[in-house]
């Protein structure tokens, strides 16, 4: 890591700022143009949202390692990647820059900047649709960035533009977006009382992932 | 291969599961939110999966080469690649990850975990179907694994989301993924009855595509 | 190229075969499903036919250069890559691999083999589509293949898609296919009457194309 | 840079009178076919858009730098990889290939090549959103430019995308694309009296990308 840490937070920030503008204008976006149709607003929110990622893994990953979720910061803090004061700093930023994110969605729409969401997402069903989404997408992340790191940014957003689809809470996966898509009462938004079951969710779904993906990475040569 | 065998057969069975669950998952959604456009919904069965496809085969390859696919281990195994035994317990692993994806997807989405499907799949077009897309699907295999490994993420990803719409049985392609697919009475799923129609279908034009990528794939610096 | 010539010409008549079958087998099945919104039949076939490209030039281009278009032979033998009896002989074979591809597909959707095509597309803008469609088509293929060769797969891919939707014949680009495509009367097809002129127009925009792409890439390290 | 500056302006020229085609052309089959459903109309806006940016990135930034939006030549002005004098020239190689675009793409669709727009954009979230586009584009550039370079035309293809639903004004972010889109009075079309305060929001959005970028990409080896 050559990025000095203020640099490094700023990417943070930066980057998990325009992922929730992402996910939350093309929210309101799809929502107002798709005549009703939900899942014509959700195939333009599963486009621009993969799209988004890429974009933003790939500028920047050789900043910061473009985690742009919480549970990415602490998988990386367990692995040793970084130091636990380095992820608490990454999840201040991220949670600071999603919120940012969303004000910058609201006002680009000509909506005030926060608005409280008033979007049920709970239930048992949700609740495992965000652990098998964050275990998920932590598998791929910790085997990808071990065996073929030029391509995360294509995995990231690949295994994101899936899981929109085939979990039942669309797949949030991340707390920094969560806490963001609180502050929008918009297609993309969820309650806030809502929010710290699937905050509970993702970590086990991370947590367990780092465990797994660290047995099946092993390899003889690491012996 | 570096990996131990059973972190291998895991990957498979983890790597089928996730499969799976993208394709019957996202057929759910699909159905729900697209207000009976059928082209919709498959649009969106078609990303997730291709896009699941991208992220599983980026991650596991590394580890157990991700065929992900009985027909795939079986040509793997008939070029030499894999024992049969191996090419036996591969199998074995997919089909069993793939029927716990269903279960996993079905939960998310608040259905019982198994639910015998009543979807109709036969007749001599949809057999035509099969043969095709698992012989293309092989030949594409079996020539970018033998020239641009790196590539084939991409290439069985693109293939079978062409597939999906360009045969007439949304291509299956996959006896684990058929046979998953039989246990869940939503989109993405075949009535039990048709499944072993399918597979002879399959294992025919996974072998057909071994046969002719092998005469296809042979150059002079070769002899 | 290291493989025989029957190999480069079987290479060239499947993987033509398998583009065509993609390309009038998507648009039947999304004709079929999207209710008649043309728009939606047609995203779901410029998905198909991009896909189905990056896959079989991915697959077949280190055989026999995955041209799967007489106009992109044509443009090879200028260049010098292929003599013009190659070119002609890939020609042929790209032609009848076409012509294959379409009663491939129609018998996949339970339909007869061939059906004349009653679909019209003439008149000036048509010829201009078709004209510019291949005049981009092959500047992209010249530029790309000279200066990143591994790329060319998702350049034809990413032009072809862009192209079904910004010229008004929603770019045939290739005489094998125009014809292979009057010979369905489906979503995709064309009157035979009217393939001449496209043709033409076709071969007019590659010749065109190869001549500026000639200048274009000259740099100072050729002199 | 080994090309002349006849064939990098000329290169410009077409690159951009290619991208406003796209743009400009899918707008209006978009709008033709969808039925009203203005989601689909954007969708498939988007889909030619990104993957025309992927070829014509692809093919021409050997030649040229395939920068096709004055912004960009601006920015590289700043920061010393072209001179002031070229980034006139391609500024203006950039609008004269836009408006030869526009009468492309209304020819092909049997329309006068020119026509002035009546789509009325304007207001202050319009011009925020302009400024937001153009600064995560030019972040995006500037970053993958200077770390990834490979992976530039996937990065530019995937931001704009993405923009294209998240920010209000459609992401033009692109002052030739913005000049060249008043003269067509279809789907893509802005009033001419609209482009002006366009033009000032993508220049400020650019600019402030350029300082921001230099300060996030330093690294402790530059020192």
């Amino acid at each position: 890591m050559k990025s000095s840490l203020s640099r490094r937070i700023s990417a943070e920030l930066l980057g998990t700022g325009f992922l929730v503008a992402a996910v939350v204008g093309s929210g309101i976006m799809g929502d107002r143009l798709s005549g009703g149709n939900t899942a014509i607003a959700l195939l333009a929110n599963t486009i621009a949202t993969g799209a988004a990622l890429v974009a933003l893994i790939l500028a920047l990953r050789p900043i910061s390692g473009a985690h742009l979720n919480p549970v990415v910061s602490m998988a990386e803090a367990i692995r040793g990647g970084i130091t636990w004061k380095e992820a608490g700093l990454y999840a201040i930023a991220q949670i600071s820059g999603g919120i940012a994110g969303t004000a910058c969605a609201d006002t680009m729409f000509a909506l005030p900047g926060f608005s409280i969401s008033h979007h049920p997402r709970t239930g048992a069903p949700q609740w495992f649709s965000e652990f098998i989404a964050t275990f998920g997408l932590l598998l791929v992340i910790r085997t990808v960035a071990r065996f073929s790191p030029d391509w995360l940014p294509f995995a990231v957003a690949s295994y994101i533009a899936a899981a929109y689809w085939f979990t039942a809470s669309t797949s949030f996966a991340n707390p920094a977006v969560a806490i963001a898509r609180s502050l929008s009462d918009t297609f993309a938004g969820i309650r806030p009382a809502d929010v710290p079951a699937f905050l509970v969710a993702q970590l086990a779904g991370g947590f367990s992932a780092a465990l797994v993906s660290n047995w099946l990475s092993f390899q003889s040569s690491d012996a």
